[in-house]
Formats: C-alpha cells, sequence, structure tokens
C-alpha cells in the first residue's frame, strides 16, 4: 500500500510542509527508516537523527531546519505515529469464516463476518459477536458473551458466564475467569468458597499475555473500558478496575480493591486486597501497596511512600553502613565529652 | 433447587431460631441478598448491614436482635458459609462421556462417568480415575494419572510420569511436570541436565491457574493433601510443601525448598532453593526469604526479619532523610561544644 | 540400557580408577542411587554421603578412599553427571510423523523425521525444520520459522513471522511473539502502537513454562545463543539478551533494554526499559535495576547497589529501630552537655 503525505495529513489532521504528494508505504523509526518510508522525532534527545535518516518524510512538532524532505507538522508527533503506523499494520491474519475443526455448543449464536480457527470450543447458549476472532486453543465456556470485532489470541481460557465487550483484544495463555482464591478454614483444612461471579470485561480493553482475572466470588470483577494491561498480570476476585488504567507486566491486584480511573500501576506491583486506589494514581514499579491511595498520588516503595520522599530515602538506605559510623563516632565523643566536663567540675 | 432452612442445619450442622420451614434457593453477601436467599454475618463490622438485608434467613455465631427472621446460629458462619454456598454453586459444566474429537492413546485406563471435552489429548498408558473432568485443550502425557473426580480446567499441561491425587482441581494455562531448571557450566555454555523425576499431586489439592510446577531432577516434586496455590505460582524441582499449605499469587518458591505443613506465603513472596520452612509460619506478602525459617514464625522483609520487628522498620525507613538531617545537627552541635571546651580549657 | 563405565568414560572424558568393566544402567545422587547405577561427589559438604552410597561407581575429582568401588575422575564432576545423565535420559515422547489431527497450512514447508502431534495448527508460509517435535495444542503462526531439533511442548503459542533456531526448546505454555505493550496517549485514552516487528530466538536456547516475550514495535526482540530461561518470564518488545545469558523464574526485563552475555539474572528481579547491562553482571534475586551496569559487576536490592554493600547495609536496615533510640539518646545527652556548659559560662 502506497499513499500521499497530504492523504495522512488528512487522514490523522496535521500540516505538510514541503511536497505533499510523496508516497508512503510504511513508517519506521528515524535509524531504520528507508526510501519510501515516513519517521516521527518524538523525542528531543533524538534529533541528531533526523539529520541521517533516509525517511521520505517525517512527523515533527515544529518545523526542523536540519531536515530537507516534507514535513507533517502535528501536535503529538508520537501520537501522530501511533495512527499512522495502525494505517499501515498488516492485518491480523483470519481464518475464513468458522473452521469445520471448530465445535460451537448449542444454542450459541454466532454473529457475521467471524474467523473461527480449528480447534477453537465454544460452549452452550454463547454469544459471539460480529467481526470477532477466536485463534486455535481458545476456549470460551457456556454462556459468555464476546462482542464485535475482539480478537481472542491462542490458548486462551474464558470461563463461563463471563461477559467481554467490543473490540477487546486478549493476548496469548491469557485465563478470564478461573475461580477466585477464596477458602474457609475447618481447622487445618481450607474448605472452598464456590466462585459464583463472573469476570466483566469492557470495550476496548487490551489484556497481555498469560495474564489470570479470576471470577468473582459473587457479582463481578469488572475491567473498565480502555484498561490496557501487560503480561502475567494477576487480577483476583471482586477487583474492579477504572477506565483507561494502564497495568505493566507482573504486577498483581488483590481480591475487592477498587482501582479508580487512568490510573498507572508499574511493574511487579503489589496491591492487597480490599484498598481503594483513587483516580490518576501513579505506583511506581516492584511497590507494596497496603493502605488506599488519595487520587493523583505518585508513589513508590515497599510499603509505599510518596514518590519523592522515596527518591530521598532510597538514597540514605545506601549510606546505612555509613551513618551508623557516624553515629557511632558521634557517641564516642559524647563520652569524651562527658569526662572532660566532669573532670573540669571535679577539677 | 429450593431447600428448607432446617435441610440446611441439618446438613452442615447448627440451630434455627425462628421458622426453619423458610425456603432457600441461594445465598448471598447481606447487601446483595434477595428474597429467598440466605445471608452470613462474618464479621461484626459489617453488622449494620443486617438491618437492610433482604435475605430471608441469616447464618450468625450468635441470635442478633436487629433481624427479624429466621437465624442460623453456628461456630463459624464463615465456614458455614463455605459449605452452604457449595450446596447451592452450579456444578461444573461436564461434557457427556469421551468426545470422537479427544485423542486417548494406548494402553490408557479410563474410569468411569468421566467428562472428557474435544481437543483433550491423553498419551499412552495413563490413568484417568472416575469422574475425571477433563477440559478443551488439555494434554496429559505418558504413564499420567489422574485420581478420581478432578477437575483439569482448559489448555492445562500435565507432563508424562506425573501423578495427580483425588479431587484435584487444576486452572486454565497450568504447566505440571515441565523441566526443572538445572544446568551445569561447561565454560560459558549451559548443559541441560535432564529433569527425569515427576510432581506429585495429593489429594484435595487446588491448583490456580498458569501456574508452573516443575518436575523432580531425580525423584519427586510433591504438593501435598489439601495445598490451595493462588495463580502464577511457580514452584521449582524437588520441592516438597506440607499438607494443607496456602500458596497466594505469583510467589514462587526456588528448588528443593522443603515448606512445612499450615503455611501461609503471601502473595510475590520469593524463597531461595535449598531451605526449610517450618509448619505453621506465615511469610508476608513480597517478602525474600534467604533463610530457613523455624515453625510457627511470622516474618516479613527483603530479607526477612520477625514480622513485629519488620513492622517498626518500615516506619524508620522512610524516616531516613530527617534521621540524617538529626545526625548532621547533631555532629555540628557536638563540634561546636568542642570547639567551646577547647577554648574554656585554653583560655 | 546398560553400558561399561570404560564406555562412559571415553564418551565424556575421565580416568577410571577400579574396574572399568562394570555394568552402568543409570545416574541418580548418592542417597537414591541403587546398585547397577553411577553417582557423583560435585560437592564436598556431601562427602559423608559416599560411604553409604549404594551406587556401582561414583564420578569423583579426585581419589576418595572412603569409596571402595570404581571411580571416574574428572575435573568437573557435575558437568560429567549433566552428560552422563544426558546418555541415560528417557527420550522425548515423538508422536511418529504428521498426525492427520494436526493442520498445516498452506505453503508451509515441513522437514525430514518431524514429530507433529494431534491439534497442532501451523499457520501458512511457515517452514518447520527437520526433526521438530511439536506437541498438542502448539500454535504457529504464519510465515514461522522453526529450526532443526527444537521442541515446543504444550499449548505454547508462536506467532507469525517469529524465527526460532535450532534445538530450541520451549515449555508448555509460553508466549513467543505476542505483541509489545505500547500506546500513545490522546487525553485519557491509550492508543495502540502497532508491534509489527519480530522475536528471534537463536539456536540451543531453552525457554520455561509460561514464559511471554513481546514481538518488537520494529525490528526484532532478540535471544541470543545459548540463552536459558526459567519459568514466568516476561521479556519486553525490542530486548536483546547476549549469548548464554541465565534468567530465573519470575523475572521481567522491560523494553529495548540490551543484555549482555553470560548475565545471571536471579528470579523476581525486575529491570526497566531502555538500560544496558554489561555482559558477566549478576543480578541478586528481587533486585530491582533502575541504571545501566557494567560488565563484570553484582548488584542487589532495591534499586542496585553493589551487592557487597548491600550485604552489609541490610544488616542496618533491622537495626534502624536501635540506631534510632541511639539517635534520641545521643540527642538528649547533647542537650544536657550544651546546658551545663551554659552554665558554667555563667557560673
Amino acid at each position: 500500500m502506497e499513499i500521499t503525505l497530504r492523504h495522512i495529513a488528512e487522514s490523522i489532521g496535521g500540516t505538510v510542509v514541503g511536497d505533499d504528494q510523496v508516497l508512503i508505504k510504511g513508517i519506521n523509526s528515524l535509524v531504520s527508516a528507508e526510501q519510501g518510508e515516513i519517521s516521527f522525532l518524538s523525542d528531543s534527545r533524538l534529533k541528531d537523527q533526523i539529520r541521517i535518516t533516509k525517511a521520505s518524510a517525517v512527523i515533527v512538532k515544529g518545523l526542523i531546519s536540519l531536515y530537507q524532505g516534507p514535513q507533517l507538522i502535528v501536535a503529538d508527533p508520537f501520537l501522530a505515529y501511533a495512527r499512522i503506523a495502525t494505517i499501515f499494520a498488516p492485518p491480523i491474519p483470519r481464518f475464513p469464516g468458522i473452521s469445520e475443526k471448530a465445535i460451537i455448543g448449542e444454542g450459541t449464536y454466532i454473529g457475521k463476518d467471524v474467523s473461527i480457527y480449528p480447534f477453537v470450543y465454544v460452549g452452550r447458549e454463547s454469544a459471539i459477536g460480529n467481526e470477532v476472532t477466536l485463534f486455535p486453543g481458545v476456549y470460551i465456556g457456556d454462556k459468555v458473551t464476546v462482542g464485535k470485532g475482539s480478537v481472542i489470541y491462542p490458548n486462551v481460557a474464558i470461563m463461563s458466564d463471563c461477559i467481554i465487550g467490543k473490540d477487546v483484544i486478549i493476548h496469548a495463555g491469557t485465563a478470564i475467569g478461573s475461580d477466585g482464591f477464596g477458602f474457609a478454614r475447618d481447622g487445618d483444612v481450607s474448605v472452598k468458597i464456590p466462585q459464583t461471579g463472573i469476570v466483566q470485561i469492557e470495550d476496548e480493553v487490551e489484556i497481555g499475555a498469560n495474564n489470570t482475572i479470576d471470577r468473582a466470588t459473587f457479582g463481578k470483577t469488572k475491567i473498565g473500558k480502555g484498561v490496557k494491561t501487560d503480561n502475567l498480570i494477576q487480577i483476583g476476585h471482586n477487583v474492579v478496575i477504572g477506565e483507561n488504567t494502564i497495568i505493566v507486566s507482573q504486577a498483581g491486584i488483590a481480591g475487592s480493591t477498587k482501582i479508580g480511573k487512568s490510573v498507572v500501576i508499574g511493574p511487579q506491583v503489589g496491591i492487597i486486597d480490599h484498598l481503594v486506589i483513587g483516580d490518576r494514581v501513579m505506583i511506581a514499579g516492584k511497590s507494596g501497596v497496603v493502605k488506599s491511595i488519595p487520587p493523583g498520588e505518585v508513589v513508590s516503595g515497599i510499603p509505599t511512600m510518596p514518590h519523592r520522599l522515596w527518591l530521598r530515602t532510597r538514597g540514605h538506605i545506601r549510606r546505612l553502613p555509613e551513618y551508623f559510623e557516624r553515629l557511632k563516632e558521634l557517641e564516642d565523643r559524647v563520652k569524651k565529652l562527658d569526662e572532660q566536663i566532669k573532670k573540669e567540675q571535679i577539677g
């Protein structure tokens, strides 16, 4: 596919300075771009790369005199890059229609233009929306809904009764709706508490590979619209995650915790159960959250503290051996002073 | 299904105060329960909810005057809830018999009343007990035993020679019996050590989703009776886990470590190899265990210390910047005192 | 299989002292070995076990007078053990040829002596090398290459365009080539950045169970020759890992970070994006790496510091409550000294 720079500018917005008829066939980084590709400058530290790029056009925030070719001026070059890359991205490979080697249970509704690969299993009384893609090895339980346009990658399991919204992407190996971890103790024995709730995933959510999102004990575990999770994320039963929140890899959220909107949860963070994390909170990587956090705070550490405090604190931690020496020295000096004064008083 | 409160009391034990002929069709939390459902008060902080519940009966430890309907009095309302919920829980959906689209290897024994879904692969010379359920995408290797009544959820892999007990539940995507991580170094090259042992999982164990439990180098990795693991747990080769131990999500246990009975391992805990963790030890979330722990201890931190010490220590960590200022100020004051005294002596 | 000790010595190198015609049928630990098996002493702390072993021969570094049977003297008994165990290890069970219940896409090349189990899906225009084994539930996308002799265990997904080298092992449930975690923000909304690169895994790599290795945004995520990863590892887009590096379970490496050769990354380590970790660096378990690390360093802690410093620091952390008391006491004493001196001056 080749399209003119003008066409790109019209699609995503922005102003072309220079030849807007140049043909573009792809997008690439400044150093890797070849002739016919467009590139972008989203980080001013990479400015020097624009001198040597072979790109046939560049996306910039303001005109760059170092570059001779046509420039597409936009408010946010990185966002423009995402949108243009989407235009050029190869389509997701789709099986044409419903494979004879897939199993569709009784009473299940299948929409139009679906792609259901071999070795997909869909249970009874489920509903698979229009344009849904189910890759090989996908398991869909009974009474599950998968909304229009969603893509479920290989070996994902979506257990019974769960609800997946529209335009959701779930990457390989993820388990949605497995039982929450709930037991009552009878002496030493753990008695299983049936997990009879569901998982609801709203529209435009993207879930990474090998995530585990447990069904609720009662009611629902809910992943809000536009949430994006990275790989190997754990989400416990009855967790609620607000819209547009981002969860980076290997983080875990324990049961019944409520995460606000547009929260950013860093990699390997752990959040205990029954907390409330406010909107727009940012939690740095590896933090351990044991208390609720008001909206807008930025926190780090185990347990978490304000991020600014952590930045100062962590420098002190590595100087503890030195401080200890200084403390001992002070003790010695004070002891000597004490003795001197006593001697003088006697003297 | 509707049963009388009296029937429930007879099933799980306990005394009814009020109308024991009321019909119950389900169990729910105090706030969500509707007419015809029973609820429970297991946490006295929720006492106020009992005023507004629509539940047709409640399970309590002692008679609650705030509630007008029939009350089921039991020693442990939370445990009673677990048992009653089990009565009402919907059965696990089962494929009737052995699907024609499953593969069963030569010499494999299949018990009575099994449910083997399409796309299940069972190897040679294995034994699948009575009433076992194998969901789509389950892989069972050669010479594997799966005990009576066990439920293996979608896309679980149980590698050759492993032994799964009775009434075991394994959630989606878990790998049992993959190779332990063992290499000898030949200069820079890692030479694989064949992992020729097995994994043995005893009766009534429940394993979460996307766990990895490695086979032993020699002998066996062993998960004791009644152990419950949450999601994304790593268990290394030759680990032995005692009965009724609980392991919360994203924890990892390295090779050959021996965990006692009724231990509680918190989320994201890491335990290094070749340790011995005593019975009834509790390890708080995110801890790093680098030394063996005697029975009954409660520990936290990286590396672990007694939990009480950690609770005090962690408060001091965040005050390190303040302490450093106080230390510097003291140094200044002591220096001045020193000078004053010297001056006086000279004077 | 039974072979003479002499044959073993000839295969792996080493000198036999004693009867080199003894027949050996397997290898085992000193305590578990039975007659007919060979064992090994690789850790001098286990020397006492050699007295009680029933092994018919032992592998040692130097002659052990405590043991009466034949001894195989080698430079590195642990490495010799790995090599001999490989001789005796049972072969990986292989499906004979290509199952009729596997799907092979159009234009895909299949080499000789492959083993492709039922319920394997291979896309279009891929290339499966000679002697490759694909277990049930494996998904191979379009235009994927899998090199000669590689073994892909159940329910592994290898997404389109990825390149797997020769003699690679990938354990159950791993996802290779899922989308990297890349989004541009449009106000609160995350706009997906297409991940159009690939994953390349070089020869002799072993990847553990339930790993997630993301495809690059542009270009490739690259796992160098001889790398070994344990279970539940996360490797972000555009990460490059040098030859022979070892990554222990539940570690995570964020996007575009470059790891050197022969690095050892401990369990539950997190490494942020865009760093450079030098050759032969060792990173202790649970560390949080937020800065690049020069070659050869040994680091620990969150954030990392030299391991020797961490060993001293961590002891001080647990003594913080005590230090705080000593600091307060000093402050009191200095205050008193101050007052005394003032009094004297006045006096």
